[in-house]
């Protein structure tokens, strides 16, 4: 029988994320594997069914294909991952299924999949540096992950999962890199959160004091380097933050201080201090 | 004489912005305007008198040509902006000369510049959006200006002056503006001194908390919006900050408040709190 050659592979979430790995997984994989997509939203599922991407695109209660999945990429919201990952765990699989995410952020997810999934799962952190400021199925993208990293954090069962899901993102273009969840959430607050947690902080600021006129004329400076990260989902976003918040609350404190320490310097009008704050450790 | 009808343009300072204003006249003028460039590093002297660009390079004490000029560019920091107008506004210039400067805050040097010269002289404040993370003469670019905006902001003496210093920036290329100085700096605050603060403070605790290994691998990501402008001079940014502190307080202020907010939401654990603290303004 040829059908049990070819691998199925689920994606839970079509948004951009999902949506984009999708016709990533088709172009590298073509007939080899057989993709199911699930999604909640109608609209979402209408447009993938007309892509010749997936075999079958249902809600998760109606598809009839899941059960023969090898590997299943929950592309949900970080908030909604526990309930998927509970309702995937009382799925009677065919065979051996590989759990693995997307989410932006990794201990949280790591403690949950570790409580819910039994020995009968193997589930994989991931987490790949290739989001946008874009979102849902429409801002889907075949090469969104080429030449981009994709982090392997936090893995419960065989290593062989580990070993697999680090080639199917090698596949299609991405540099693989292990690191441990406590590390990556870590390195993560410092280079992205709270490098949105900014962005956003000072779209508010120059939205409330400068009219729109004065920031599509003039915001060609270097506010122009922020204000594509600003554009991000605030909803999304949030829910990141949520789930790194004692990293992320560490490094705005510090912020703060530093921010405390410049408003000093500049009222005693000193050169020196504010050179010393902005280049100290 | 021919001579008389070539003029001279004199040009104090000559750093990223001041040499790269040098070969940008050179390349635009040619023959049909004479450049000196002043400088106080006998380094920098050495380097532009190699260049085919000036008729003369000299330190302000010694030039024998200077007097002849038409317009003088005053490309030093901000903070020796006032120094280098009283030495100008003490030479028997030979015609009437337009000052002008490139600093990034206006109404301070606007201010300085009133109480100095004399009615002898004419003074336009001058900002181009064109500075990079990149200093000295040896970054010097000719393309530099080009299609980047050109703030004239406070004018002291006849208007034509504006004119002519206006009809100068847009040769090499600049879309020029007119706006007042304290609107000016109002918005500079908000579009590049702000950002700049954020993106030095950022990178402080980044490089206090990741390894170096760490920022280099994974550091391409939001983080790299912001390391741009962090690779900026954090001495002439000092300049700056201070000489547009008081509209600079007034974000840093309403920065510490969002962070504030959001902190407290974080340990609420409230996502719509979060959502409503990005949003509001």
């Amino acid at each position: 029988m040829k059908t049990s050659v070819v691998k199925q592979y689920t994606i839970i979430g079509l948004g951009h994320i999902g949506a984009s790995l999708g016709i990533a997984l088709k172009k590298a994989y073509k007939s080899k594997v057989n993709l199911v997509g699930i999604d909640n939203n109608s609209s979402t599922i209408k447009k993938a069914r007309k892509e010749e991407v997936y075999k079958e695109v249902e809600t998760f209660g109606e598809s009839k294909l899941m059960v023969n999945s090898e590997v299943i990429f929950v592309c949900v919201g970080i908030e909604d991952m526990p309930k998927v990952f509970s309702k995937l765990s009382k799925i009677n699989f065919k065979k051996r299924v590989v759990i693995t995410d997307v989410g932006s952020s990794k201990l949280e997810i790591f403690k949950k999949a570790k409580k819910i999934f039994s020995k009968n799962f193997d589930f994989v952190g991931g987490h790949p540096i290739a989001g946008t400021e874009k979102k849902g199925f429409s801002n889907s993208v075949d090469s969104l992950f080429e030449k981009k990293p994709f982090f392997i954090s936090g893995v419960i069962g065989s290593k062989q999962s580990a070993k697999l899901i680090a080639k199917i993102w090698r596949k299609i273009g991405s540099e693989v890199f292990l690191v441990d969840p406590r590390q990556h959430d870590k390195i993560f607050a410092h280079l992205s959160h709270l490098p949105h947690v900014l962005a956003f902080g000072l779209r508010k600021i120059v939205k409330k004091n400068l009219s729109q006129k004065e920031i599509t004329k003039y915001g060609g400076t270097s506010f122009k380097d922020y204000s594509r990260i600003s554009e991000s989902s605030s909803e999304l976003w949030s829910e990141i933050f949520l789930s790194n918040s004692q990293n992320l609350l560490k490094t705005i404190k510090e912020l703060r201080a530093y921010l405390l320490s410049l408003e000093k310097a500049l009222k005693k009008n000193s050169k020196n201090t504010l050179i010393k704050t902005i280049e100290s450790l």
